[in-house]
């Protein structure tokens, strides 16, 4: 059996697994980022883990790559650079030094755009040339899809659109210091920091007045909005509304058929989704209204993050 | 000798002229569009002055197609849609209507895009695969290239950025009611709208206290800057400041190697230029910066809109 080694680089975890030409994960696991701050000691562990994984799996197996996603990782260069949340600094030179330890294909992208590919090869994108898979998860990301081709850029950080400045360069930071940028409202944190700034704007009683800013998890908040607290939902409504417009302008760059939504912040459900489906019609050019679907990632319980990584292999397999 | 009719439609001159493989524009003229409101009688103004153009040259020549530009023009359709600043109402077949008086390959492209193809082909983005034609008239065109090719998206209407939200649903109106779009404040018109605000704004003296509205011309606010005046100098800088932000954000969906700027309001050339580099420069993520060029359109005199029409025709000749 011919298999593919995809690995998700995140802040937190960094999850491993073994992709079929189907998007089956077969076997996974991860372990923690942060206890591997030394590169060298990531990438040993990288490959041992993945060794484990074909040993676990004990079939006669065939490994013919591995597709890596990571946030701001150039496909171009096959590096990650300067990622905000992640330990090692300046240009990581990530496929060079991971096949030393593993003589195969190797490819790195960023992660919402590895998702994209895992979209169309495996997911809800099969039939699409153009649509746009939106991660809400710590950050917001993007990977674009255009003319059946997923758009690098010159220099391979194309989709960078959390940073994208919503606010004639007023309002909220990101994380790299953006002003006004699009994550600092739609993302999982963006909604923690709403929920914090509706406590500012309002005096009404909320759950959430008793609940310190660490100590929110976006279930909390999903819960309230059920119980109908007036915090969480304002901050839903307020998120999806910026939400909608940051969509609507999207559409009018390459007017995608579809956005497909992924991450934290898609499972709350029908309290994001309602509200982002009447705002985007409203905020559409007329000439795109009715013509624009957004929907969720077909990869639910998929491990769409490991199989997008995966896909980078199976997508130029495909080709050859 | 083989030539493409090449036809920008616009909402004040419909200019045509006859293009030859090099970009070179042999013979050419205009009309102006609003004395034919009736489409059926524009389209026969058409076909004539194309005959008399040919006529003109006196030479043999063989005509093998027609490429037209025109707002909210459908490339996928062959249609222009609810064009704000043309006569005719709702969806236009164009092509089809076209092709009933002149039996030849007739296409139709967003101009903006169209003009990106005649840089594509003809002009300064010969060897980019990644880059964004900026059209900056009466308002704000987008023709946007990656991985080597156009993007038309879903439905023909990708590249609308002048109706992009840059104020999260706050701020000046566009010609389609959009709230804080883009070409409201960066295009010839929307630096008319801000020498307005400026004197709205601040008292000091200026040449613009004497002259009204629909008495003010892109050269004299040009004039003005050069002769010191206040309010023309605050007009550019809010003017570069927007499109700055605009620009960064563009660079942060496809990562373009350049902006090819072209249309009236470059010609204000240092004014509009300079501040329009600093404020790009700090704007930009550190990913990007010093990686994306602003540069001028190489269409400069060689009939730019005529010439990207004609590319259309001239770009499938190449491929075939």
């Amino acid at each position: 059996m011919d298999l593919v080694i995809g690995v998700d680089i995140g802040g937190t975890k960094t999850k491993i697994g073994l992709v079929d030409e189907t998007g089956h994960c077969h076997e996974k696991t991860f372990f923690r980022t942060r206890e591997y701050p030394n590169l060298n000691e990531y990438l040993d562990k990288i490959k041992s883990t993945a060794d484990e994984l074909i040993e676990q799996l004990g079939k006669e197996v065939n490994i013919i790559g591995c597709g890596i996603g990571a946030p701001n990782a150039s496909s171009k260069n096959g590096t990650i650079e300067r990622a905000s949340n992640l330990v090692w600094k300046g240009s990581v030179p990530l496929v060079e030094k991971l096949k030393e330890r593993m003589p195969m294909p190797i490819r790195i992208m960023n992660d919402a755009s590895a998702a994209a590919l895992g979209e169309m090869l495996f997911g809800e994108a099969k039939n699409m040339t153009d649509f746009i898979v939106i991660t809400l998860g710590t950050g917001f990301g993007a990977g674009i899809v255009a003319n059946g081709r997923l758009i690098d850029g010159y220099d391979g950080f194309a989709g960078e659109l959390g940073h994208v400045d919503m606010t004639i360069g007023d309002g909220r930071l990101t994380g790299l210091g953006v002003r006004g940028g699009l994550e600092a409202y739609v993302s999982a944190t963006g909604l923690k920091r709403t929920i914090m700034f509706m406590q500012s704007k309002y005096l009404v009683e909320s759950r959430f007045r008793d609940i310190a800013y660490n100590d929110l998890h976006g279930e909390d908040i999903t819960q309230a909005a059920e119980e109908g607290d007036e915090i969480a939902l304002k901050a839903f409504d307020y998120t999806a509304r910026i939400m909608a417009l940051a969509l609507a302008n999207f559409t009018a760059f390459t007017q995608p058929e579809a956005f497909i939504l992924m991450g934290g912040l898609t499972n709350s459900g029908k309290w994001i989704m309602d509200p982002l489906e009447k705002y985007f019609n409203g905020f559409l050019l007329d000439v795109y209204k009715g013509k624009v679907k957004i929907i969720h990632s077909g990869m639910h319980g998929k491990d769409a993050a490991i199989c997008g990584a995966a896909a980078l292999i199976w997508e130029q397999q495909k080709k050859a």
